[in-house]
């Protein structure tokens, strides 16, 4: 057989880097839920009409058909016929349709999370994929939904970017109402185009954008001229009202945009210090998002995009009689981790969840060192059994390779010890009391820097109560 | 907007149904690394000639394509032009592929578990679904694989099925090599068809299969007679054997199966007594194992089928020059759970993470509620605030549809104290010191007989080290 290729916008990890993954996600979940986040996971496939609402997406949805309902001519009696089903290409979509799907059975506001895989047929580059997993947290409430729940979803994603072994991030936000008012203060006959057209400020230059706010959204050069020193407005305290006021623009929207982003900085920036900067450049595209946007940036992999993004909308859903509004935000686990693993910036200690290999001297004894992993599994220490009863120095390479610190041995006396392989120190232990340095129970998750996670099911909170 | 219906085929759970299987999957998880099993997860796509390499599955995958690759004509530069890529139907066939693919960065005896999805289009009927969960896990060498893994493997899963909140689970055991030599013994000219005859006994009934075995397997009927006696062996002692014997066929590779057979058996039945029956007529269909085969029946839920399957292939995997041996067992979570979620047979304490919800008094005293979470929080102890300062009441109704127990209540005075809303018992509590009991921590998940569990992360190991 050819060697085979690994498939490109497809990741695999193998698996030392994914005990890394599973850590990430670990510490992920238990912080949505020390935040009351209640799990939930949608199927992979949505009605292609339901896929498509949003507009310019569609070349990028992988449509699934089955194989046989060309060959057998079959119409399928659950409306699955070829070309009428498409994967998610994200977790809102179809989270959106969960709410109104199940609205009777839920409770609002309704605090979820969601860690799934979605699915774009686009081109791969570093950070983007065609097989990707997120990690999203929304608060819904029906028909409304407090505005303190904008403040609370972005301390609840800081918390977790702050426990997780990653470079510094930071997440911006700005305000759509702010934006949209600017526009409309300055005169744009087509807001959403300005909007459009500023989303590709780092892309294509001030220039291209000023000739686009011109051309497509209907601006006077001195108005696009303005527009462009507002998407240059950043920080984090009252400095970026005023400095938007200075620009001489007025309109009720852009009032009440500004009030949204500073009671979100300023309420952000209370309980944890640092967490929000105002970036007025921040657009998020053509997303539906009707107040506060995020996007977050990955300190020394800026060129990742945005690793973490969301926002308000006013209408995540609605039934026609009832609707739902929301606020949530987005973390891109694989264009995080992807990039970060290859480049070796996080490593694991090991490539398995073993501990120790427990040492089999004698097949015919292999019983007895079964009898020792049972033991010590039986108080949470992950272990495994010499595959083969072969000599000491090839038992110990089998844990070597795989980073396992400890071999158990059982003497021809019957005489129990552990090895710790790093060291060579070997003492005697008793199968029903031994335990490993607590550092040592499970693979330890470290980054470049030297700091180290070893704690994988509960992240540390670093709120604190002050 | 018109109702939404479920699609059918593809099952989503309520966020309560969900807690359940989150405790379920962390418990699988929790077993398989005890055992040293490590994690991997593989993309959700296959090349089609790569899956369709088994046979007779091919009328199940499901294929992808780009929706635009038909619009816009273009070839795609990774191959992934339409119909040439389908989502995997089990979660085997790509293992198999990661194995040839890593097998350079991988340490054999490669011990992993997989917890993913998988996707088949056939026609949804209950414990079977078109999107389904499977936990697997393998044990594959490379060149050879000690024949205690077969052992080994069934061990695991029977600690699994142990520790889960499930009807008792029965792991029934035979032999290909048995089953071929037995066939062959008995003058088959195509033992293959006489084993996919006999896989019909509990579909078409002892008198069909005796046809089919006459004129699929070229079998005299005297002979069909004596294979379905065969079948209807079971038992888990030495007894099982004499049977066999007894039915007077002689064949090398029926005494090679015999001997496995009882090995197994006994090698299981002395580390977890009863844990393993020997059922003659289990064949497992087309699938490609070589020796050991492996099913599962739920006491109570057998119109279920197998919930567990799998067994020992010589060739897991083969470049040409190096063959990978395997024996795994695959735990099927959707088969498993879906059924018993909609029959009410496990239920979860709550739909939400929170233990706590802390009430708000004033609006304008959030800032004081949001400080008790934390200090809960930085515990250990997931709690929300209440998302508006409503009346007491509607906080306490807040906490008690979701079924959370505690409300954490500030008093005008700044006095604090938690209500416990299932007695109405109140009393004050400091956030700093305040723990819930134990089991109401964690959501707690019950079956229908009265059993509970409730440590969410690690699963009790009923071995011992006796």
């Amino acid at each position: 057989m050819a060697k085979i290729a690994p498939l490109s916008g497809f990741p695999e990890f193998l698996p030392s880097q994914r005990i890394v993954e599973q850590q990430v996600l670990d510490t992920v979940r238990s912080v949505f839920e020390l935040h009351g986040f209640a799990s939930i996971e949608v199927r992979a496939v949505e009605p292609l009409e339901h896929l498509l609402r949003k507009g310019e997406i569609d070349k990028e949805v992988y449509v699934i058909s089955r194989l046989q309902a060309a060959n057998d001519g079959s119409a399928d009696s659950e409306g699955a016929t070829p070309g009428r089903w498409g994967l998610h290409f994200d977790l809102t979509v179809p989270f959106a349709r969960y709410v109104l799907q199940n609205a009777g059975q839920l409770d609002f506001p309704f605090r979820r999370y969601q860690i799934q895989k979605a699915w774009r047929g686009e081109r791969p580059q570093e950070g983007r994929y065609r097989e990707f997993t997120q990690a999203d947290i929304d608060i819904v409430g029906r028909d409304t939904l407090g505005f303190h729940h904008e403040v609370e979803v972005a301390l609840v994603m800081s918390e977790v970017l702050t426990a997780l072994p990653i470079p510094p991030a930071v997440i911006k936000v700005n305000n759509r109402k702010l934006a949209e008012g600017f526009f409309r203060g300055v005169g744009a006959s087509d807001p959403e185009a300005a909007l459009r057209a500023l989303d590709k400020l780092d892309k294509v230059g001030a220039e291209q954008v000023a000739r686009l706010l011109v051309s497509e959204a209907g601006l006077a050069s001195e108005a696009a001229e303005r527009c462009l020193r507002l998407a240059q407005i950043s920080g984090d305290d009252e400095i970026v009202v005023e400095r938007v006021r200075d620009l001489g623009v007025q309109h009720p929207l852009l009032d009440q945009g500004l009030d949204e982003l500073s009671a979100v900085v300023a309420g952000a920036n209370e309980r944890r210090p640092g967490v929000l900067v105002a970036d007025l450049k921040i657009a998020r595209g053509l997303d539906y998002y009707t107040g506060t946007v995020f996007e977050t940036e990955l300190q020394g992999f800026e060129s990742l995009g945005s690793i973490c993004s969301g926002g308000r909308y006013d209408s995540l859903a609605s039934d026609g009689k009832v609707t739902y509004p929301g606020v949530g935000l987005s973390l891109g686990v694989s264009r995080l981790l992807v990039p970060l693993l290859a480049a070796g910036y996080i490593t694991s200690s090991r490539s398995v969840p073993s501990c120790v290999v427990v040492g089999v001297a004698d097949e015919a004894e292999r019983h007895a060192s079964e009898q020792v992993a049972a033991s010590l599994r039986a108080r949470g220490i992950s272990c495994e059994v010499a595959p083969s009863a072969a000599k000491f120095g090839k038992q110990i390479r089998h844990a070597d390779r795989r980073g396992i610190p400890f071999v158990w041995f059982i003497g021809a006396d019957g005489a129990h010890s552990v090895k710790d392989i790093r060291s060579g120190d070997q003492t005697a232990a008793d199968p029903a009391t031994w335990n490993p340095p607590p550092d040592d129970l499970h693979p330890r998750v470290t980054r470049a820097d030297g700091a180290s996670t070893t704690d994988r099911t509960s992240a540390p909170n670093k709120e604190g109560t002050s």
